[in-house]
């Protein structure tokens, strides 16, 4: 592709979706990872990639003022991709045009391949091998032209090993947009999906860009330990703040960074790839390994944070959290436990939309929106969910899911009565077993 | 004022209250501070400013064989501060005598003020400046003389900013015990302070001494914290006794107490201001901060020790204990915590003479009388208070305060059954991310 | 003794006994001391003292394959003792024979005693030296003969200070099988006992040896524990494996033995004697104490494992694991505590085939069969035990034993509302204080 080409070249990031299935987290553009919101970091990614022009299509409630970037910012008429594509008219109209979704995470390779690969008339769809069935939509191909797109044929049925991941290139969005705009007054669910349909009858040339690397799509709240370890990993060697205050006493080993402020105290180990925000303690004796903490959090005596995600602000204290996603605010009190693995070892299953899901995953712990605050000596089983601003109160076993702003607590059967004789102690007897 | 009047000078500490309110804590002249009981700390600041007679009115019931001081001590007759210094009559008749209350620590600079103003005629009372409404006796003044003192005169009403401090010096004793007789006679509740009025009415010349440093009251258990932490701060550099033993690895920061043959164990981490009682033991990876802790006290692995006060012979192992008080004896089963903060992070409310009062702390845990025991994995919520004796069982949240000699367990609701299907563990496969 | 009796002498190791009183544990041969079955570990002591003929009577199903060590494996037909020896008749008869109970551990020297005192013509028994009453065989002595054997006497009642230990020595097999032959025809309960008490009657020559050393028996599951302490005792000088990974912080005192491979991870504390097998990981944070670890387990950050017993492949994680048993394959939660210590301190009891005993010792926690797991947060009671491949869920305080393959969740009784008032969190005015 000439350069000329990728200066006209827009991309249009798709961020408006609801994140409703991402409950109880915030907005997943707002997600932060390595220190920067996940709708921040894929702007920066097309940026160093060498993009110049990219309109980013939101949703009012999603991502208000989060953009100050030199981006463009629509916001989005109407529900779904094809709507999504549409509110981008003026900005796209005549143009080459590339269609990413903002919820997917994808190596930089990609994005160059495409370039590579656009001649100045041809469509190109992104097909990503898998090796084992998945429910999406299915590129039927004819050599390295696709001649349509079939969506979840079903396990056996597939008509090849691609399935088809957002990131569309258009020649000239005009064309696009008119079939877009003729596709939205049926009835039709998928609007985009439709269209594309639509113009490969109507013989327009799609070819496919194969993509076999890191794939790893944010639509669960759990996938947020997927993106997170994606984003882990990509630390190579470690980087820690000179204002950093880290006790001599301190065990590190693996990547790790370090940003300003942060203190880690006593006896702390900490094993990367790891990422602990400004400003944040690591309080002693704690355990901390392949995990995001946020800024200003933190993560008290005796905690063990293991595989997990923890947004700012967070308080923990005497804690075990594996394979959690804890957002900005939450606190713990001392003892509380978010068990990630179940006592048959199974994959866990959560309710998402009313509807039980598996989670594909067999260690997951709890999963708590902004500002959840759970009381000392609490037990969340894995992959229990609770709303924004909840509280949870001591010794509560939690086993289902708590909507926003509820408090829960537990009441015990007590006994209490005359003690029968005074008891005695012969502790000091012991004394020579310490 | 002349060193022969110093001489003279009687000294009447009253230390004869009934402790009530100081439930469920031993009788406050027994607590300990810094390795000594509250009744021989204030009697040794008195010695050291140089008061030569000093008496000590005390309480059948509370103080004993706790005096062997060489100060003289009066079993007080009746009830309140007047019968108690009528209790000292043949003690204090016709000399000069100060009156204070032993319940209240006061600056030593305050005393030597108090010196430097008799002048042989007049009367001395102490107004402790006050920034926000304290219901107190509010001192009525006329320059520096006292014209008369408001009980309680309700916020808005204070008829100046000085509370009294029972403080008083009188230059000669036999005009007060005149008094008070009369008033003895009455139906008055506060024969004391009725006396002091009476006197200003019959135009005895009163002066105040103003006093604006540290005055902390032990009146209700919560304030023992007050106390020790007033004491901790008088702590200004470390001292470690020669036969204490302390691991190489153990971290120390800020000023430590350390008696004879204390052992401080692997990984503990002491942060000061701290006492350690003779013979106690810090075990490892345990975390200790701005603390008293008892001799002969056990402090097991992991536990963590924050701003609190442990009695002799106290037993942890692996709890949290933050803001709390602990009276000699008592022992804690691992995983037990004395919750400090309630979820709301709300001032904490607990029963005093079966009335609810607020503790005006947001930081308090359990208050746990002589030999009480709890079991393993019990959570004791902020303020909760257990009587002498008691027996709290594992797995109890306890909400309510337990009275002496109770035993308190908890019934659970189990569930036993076949189990469907052997499980196979798969454990090893998690190996590597250890 | 001439060294040709001894080449003649045959060994009958008796190792057929049911082990029921032994539950939850695993057959009482395969529990593993110091990395080897307790039959090896038996066996390997006589071959050490020249022992050349050696018959283990083994139960079918207790003993198996486990016996690849050129000894002869006899399967008991019938129970008892009695039936025991009779099985071996062909491999002992005419020859010289000597008696072991596989269940008891004794000191070598005591077979070397036996030996020397061997006559040819004489018969051998040993009388253990007690201080207090014991309930079992008395010998009646008349010097260094003994008269007769009475079974339990009662207190008060003892014939002598020696209560008979099953290691007896017969000059020539023949004799004992055809007394055995006769009684086994009788109805009497204990057949070889009965023997004993004929062949004195007919006035054969029967010698006591004298013992006061070590006398460990394996039959209540509890006796794991002394077993354990008594091979942990022979530990002499620490032995670290070359392949043992140690980290520089960790601390080790007293004498212990650790395996090939095994990892001790930052700032664990182990004090001896202590054996770690092959390939276990000592995790971070973790105080191990005079206990066995079998080979592949994993004890995972922040536990405390004092006086205990695991065998192969158990994971702990947050633990507290005091004077208790874990047989192969145990799982536990973090949080977990197996409680140690009665809250009156007195001795612990526990139900064995149907009948509550005492187990005479104040500090027992749990036992637990194979492959049994325990959630998170769950307290065991001390002494209970727990069957073979049994789940215990999350927050049980568990006061009763469970069969095999059994599950125990609790039911909780919670109550979810709305909160009345959002929280807004003061954590941040406290920072300062962490």
């Amino acid at each position: 592709m000439k350069n000329m080409m990728l200066k006209d070249l827009v991309v249009v990031l798709l961020a408006g979706g609801k994140s409703e299935r991402f409950w109880p987290l915030p907005h997943k553009m707002h997600m932060r990872f390595l220190g920067r919101t996940f709708l921040e970091t894929q702007i920066e990614n097309l940026k160093a990639i060498g993009f110049k022009s990219i309109v980013v299509v939101v949703n009012e409630d999603s991502v208000d003022e989060l953009l100050p970037l030199g981006v463009q910012k629509i916001i989005q008429r109407g529900d779904g991709q094809g709507a999504a594509i549409l509110s981008a008219k003026t900005e796209i109209a005549a143009k080459p045009v590339l269609i990413l979704n903002a919820d997917d995470v994808i190596e930089p390779e990609l994005l160059k391949d495409m370039i590579k690969n656009i001649d100045g008339r041809n469509h190109l769809l992104v097909g990503y091998k898998v090796h084992n069935y998945f429910p999406g939509g299915y590129l039927v191909l004819n050599g390295k032209k696709i001649a349509k797109i079939v969506e979840k044929p079903g396990e056996g049925n597939e008509p090849s090993s691609y399935v088809r991941l957002v990131c569309d290139y258009f020649p000239n969005a005009t064309t696009l947009l008119e079939y877009l705009e003729k596709v939205a007054q049926t009835e039709t669910d998928n609007h985009y999906e439709e269209t594309l349909s639509l113009m490969m009858e109507d013989s327009f040339d799609f070819e496919m860009v194969e993509y076999q690397s890191t794939w790893v799509p944010l639509k669960y709240p759990w996938q947020t330990l997927d993106v997170s370890n994606y984003f882990l990993q990509t630390i190579k060697k470690s980087k820690i703040a000179a204002s950093a205050q880290i006790h001599k006493t301190v065990s590190i080993t693996g990547p790790v960074i370090i940003e300003k402020n942060v203190r880690v105290l006593e006896f702390a180990k900490l094993v990367g790839p790891l990422y602990i925000g400004e400003g944040a303690i690591i309080g002693n004796h704690t355990l901390i390994r392949s995990s995001m903490i946020g800024k200003e959090s933190v993560i008290g005596f005796n905690s063990d944070v293991t595989r997990s995600y923890l947004g700012q602000n967070v308080w923990l204290h005497s804690n075990y959290v594996g394979d959690s996603i804890l957002s900005d605010g939450v606190t713990m009190g001392a003892g509380t436990i978010l068990a990630n693995l179940r006592l048959d070892e199974g994959d866990i299953a959560t309710v998402v939309k009313s509807k039980r899901v598996s989670t594909m995953r067999n260690k997951l712990g709890g999963i708590l929106g902004v500002g959840a605050r759970v009381g000392v000596g609490s037990y969340i089983m894995p992959g229990v969910k609770i709303g924004a601003g909840s509280v949870i109160g001591a010794g509560v076993i939690l086993q289902e899911d708590i909507a926003e702003n509820q408090r829960c607590f537990i009441k015990q059967n007590l006994t209490i009565d005359k003690l029968p004789k005074k008891i005695e102690s012969n502790r000091n007897t012991f004394r020579h077993k310490i």
